[in-house]
């Protein structure tokens, strides 16, 4: 039977392996709703499709070529929660490939109004669109969209990709995809700019045991760790490279430190992890930030702040959360700095005094994500041959 | 003279026929402002346009030709009045031809509160785009525009087509095309999939008299009759099929019935039809189910109700309006069930349970709106030897 | 240092020349943020290019050569302030040349209530974005993105360029552009229609002294010239054109009168200009009309009174600011009428009566804008060359 959310609902509490099988063949994702679906030999194969993406948009006629992979395309991003970041760069990652953009943001829109079930509007989109990217403040809304799809699929019907652009407080997972890519090309260490510039052999005499790749490292997390998505979605999409180490900076609050599903996910995966409540926090007398090869800081995101919160917060000295140029100091000198903006220009837990750095490479990140996205895209699409021929026809075998 | 919308309004109220010939030009529609406009030869040659169109989108290649037919045109997509179906199909339409779409959808631009005139701004529009699709509250209004740009033209000016997406609560002519041709491919039996599947010998044997075409057909529609368009523009455009037989079905309800306009142009046209208050009635003792060829279902359009609707229809019993299984069961079992969708996800006139059913066509319905409102653009762009030009390269002659 | 707003509002105090030079690159546009930058040069230039696309643009062959133009360019049009017409027209000149559009129009967009800073918003869009074409209520902020962008490139990181769509009360230079992309063709005295058609020879004799081109001339300038931005940056770019003569006739409002910056830039530059209080004014014995060689009309701006302004105006005599066909009959029989649009619909300052008079420019100046525009385009982003050997392609040398 079709149509029915809550069969749907009855399936989300399936585990999570039948679930992560249920959406990909043969390998290949045929939704992305979770982060836990990009899974090693998945973010391999995106960050070599994004970064020839990268590098074919460096010219024109590239670029020209690009957007003829996917030019029959027709998306539509279905937006209810508000967003301006995330949505532009999946407009801009679906343009690179020529697929052409429509989108629905309001939060209401005419037809659900008129009583409109929301599984009919899904429905309705894919009549018309090829894929559908949706945000949505509902957890699990776009994981029942993804069994919809399944099952006409399953009846021989039309049936289109679901790509979750963040959904409820806890998935955000091509935001994960695009910290990683971010990361990936960080320690790679060639870069020709930025932090690292090709100072590997430097770079090791320095600091003992570095080496390429994001195995064997130590992720910083800053800020409000327990209501940002993309805290939970990077972290686990990080417990693909072990042995990795995570510290956990954020102030003493219930609802803003690390929260108990994420540690639970990283204690069985056998992730070693500290909390601190301070960026200044020693380890074994170390102060963390000099043991960090990665920094991930976050946004107090005020906007989820019951009156309660606000009253709490108000009392507390939120400045052991902001990196100081002091603190920049401390930090490792290749270790890149990430951010998933906007960042608070009132608060300043980003100064701008720091933008000038190499290490600071949150503006890059969100570059990054148009390629990651379109990466994405083309796995999805199934066209992956297609772009590597194209990308000889540039380049050469 | 120009711009003058009181004498425009003066031209309402001549003859349809007259009207009829200012929007066109030697058999080719112009404007589509009313579904009278589409008599049958205009609706077999759309069918043909849009078969072509559906054909070739199916491989890249094609799709890739056919946005290359109008690639030099931009649309505007003039809404005042909240649609999301409508405007996404014709969203799709003009990509698969690739039109760029370009939008106003605020009920009140800033323009209008800068007291610029209607017409004012319609003829901005038609300054930077090449054809103006517009949903409006007002009926009458896509009229007039139509007559500014007649006018323009006659004055060697620059003058665009205007076609007509939903105006007050009459004219929804875009509707009834795809209506008409979702039915015009069911009733050729000879669908792969769906109701009929080729079936035709066999269902002749079993339905006396039955043939392909919509011609010698008895359609039932059954819902809010009286407010809404789409039952209005789809009848009287099934005129063009005789001999045919309506069926309407409504609560007996002033508004909600066959409105008097409809009554007395289906009886100019010597059309049989018959008036229930139950989808269980009979006709001659057979249930009138049985004896439909294609069932029409809507939705009781709630937003539309004074306080003294709402306690009238509160009051009223309206599951003889709702499409259970055992009425399912009764309708002819090639019968294609339409709907304009939205459908009521609180009232279920069609429960989900039914979307299984190979008589459903409604979600195909909306597809079938993209490859119709294509159709109809190629028609008013004047390129359909170019399309036939391009099938021919791809299928031979 | 980067993203220093306080910074970038120190450097809004130079001289106009210091700053004029930050925005070009040997004598090219970088961003275009004042009229007083366009200079003549770039007028003559820009003219040649909008003439280009313009007559590209009337066979599919050509506008399909120029839609591969910036193909690979993506535009961002950030409109905090609303409008409708510049916004149409931007998109329209960037569709001409292939560029993707994409917009951000709420005044608060999430990230803004997420307390992200202007800049930081500005400097994501350039992330994702080619050129970044703003609107905006504060007078100064498109210039401040200018140098972002100008510190950015200093920095060896990505930058693009700006154009101001309409900045405060103060700057529309693209308006100004178009407006004399208008007044530049009509002084061709060539067009095959419009109202001198190709009778120079003839108009020669009946106003002495009449040349091509705008040097020359005079310009009467009419209605709310205090508030109006159009007014201010067409009157500037004027300068130009010596010798130059300007009328300027408002109500005897203070808000609406010739503004004292403009004044005096007008006395520096040594243009003769007079001030009225009526279209029926004289001088010298002459109707001033009679001795107008362009007249650009304009709309009292009531959404900018205070309740004072409300009822001052409302005292007023405004007829002597209307063009009543009585007047029309003393204006010079090759005059350009211009106004920047919307027009009022119930104040009419230009009844729509005179829309059919063959001196009426403004809906041919609507459209003007685009081609304006998109020669703009091709400028700042140095494809000229690319422009010129594809018009020579279609057309030889």
């Amino acid at each position: 039977m079709l149509l029915d959310l809550s069969d749907f609902a009855a399936r989300q509490n399936r585990s999570l392996r039948v679930k992560m099988d249920e959406f990909q063949r043969e390998g290949r994702l045929k939704h992305l709703i979770f982060a836990s679906q990009l899974e090693l030999e998945h973010l391999n194969r995106l960050k070599r499709l994004a970064d020839i993406i990268r590098q074919l948009s460096k010219t024109k006629k590239g670029s020209d070529a690009l957007r003829s992979l996917l030019s029959h395309k027709r998306a539509m991003l279905y937006f209810t929660q508000p967003s301006t970041r995330t949505f532009l760069s999946f407009m801009a990652a679906c343009q690179i490939l020529g697929i052409t953009c429509n989108e629905v943001r309001d939060p209401a829109t005419s037809s659900e109004m008129k009583r409109e079930s929301p599984l009919d509007s899904i429905r309705m989109f894919s009549s018309y669109f090829d894929v559908i990217i949706m945000r949505s403040p509902e957890a699990g809304f776009s994981e029942c969209c993804a069994y919809l799809m399944n099952d006409l699929e399953q009846h021989e019907m039309r049936s289109v990709p679901i790509i979750n652009a963040g959904s409820g407080s806890e998935e955000h997972p091509t935001q994960a995809l695009l910290d990683v890519y971010t990361i990936q090309r960080t320690f790679q260490f060639d870069s020709p700019n930025g932090a690292a510039a090709g100072r590997l052999p430097e770079l090791r005499g320095r600091y003992a045991g570095l080496n390429t790749g994001l195995n064997n490292k130590t992720y910083l997390f800053c800020g409000d760790l327990g209501r940002g998505r993309t805290v939970r979605s990077l972290a686990t999409t990080l417990i693909n490279y072990p042995p990795v180490r995570m510290f956990f900076v954020s102030p003493q609050h219930e609802k803003l430190r690390l929260d108990n599903a994420l540690r639970k996910r990283l204690e069985a995966a056998g992730v070693e992890f500290h909390e601190f409540d301070s960026l200044d926090a020693t380890l074994d007398g170390q102060p963390i930030l000099s043991l960090t090869d990665c920094l991930y800081m976050t946004r107090i995101q005020i906007e989820h702040n019951t009156k309660e919160d606000t009253a709490a917060l108000a009392e507390m000295d939120l400045s052991p959360y902001h990196l100081s140029p002091a603190r920049l100091a401390q930090l490792r000198d290749y270790a890149p700095i990430l951010h998933p903006f906007p960042r608070d220009s009132v608060v300043q837990e980003i100064p701008t005094v720091i933008d000038a750095d190499p290490r600071a490479m949150y503006f890059r990140q969100a570059r990054n994500g148009m390629w990651a996205r379109a990466a994405l895209l083309v796995h999805i699409f199934d066209v992956s041959d297609q772009l590597l021929f194209l990308h000889n026809d540039f380049y050469g075998g």
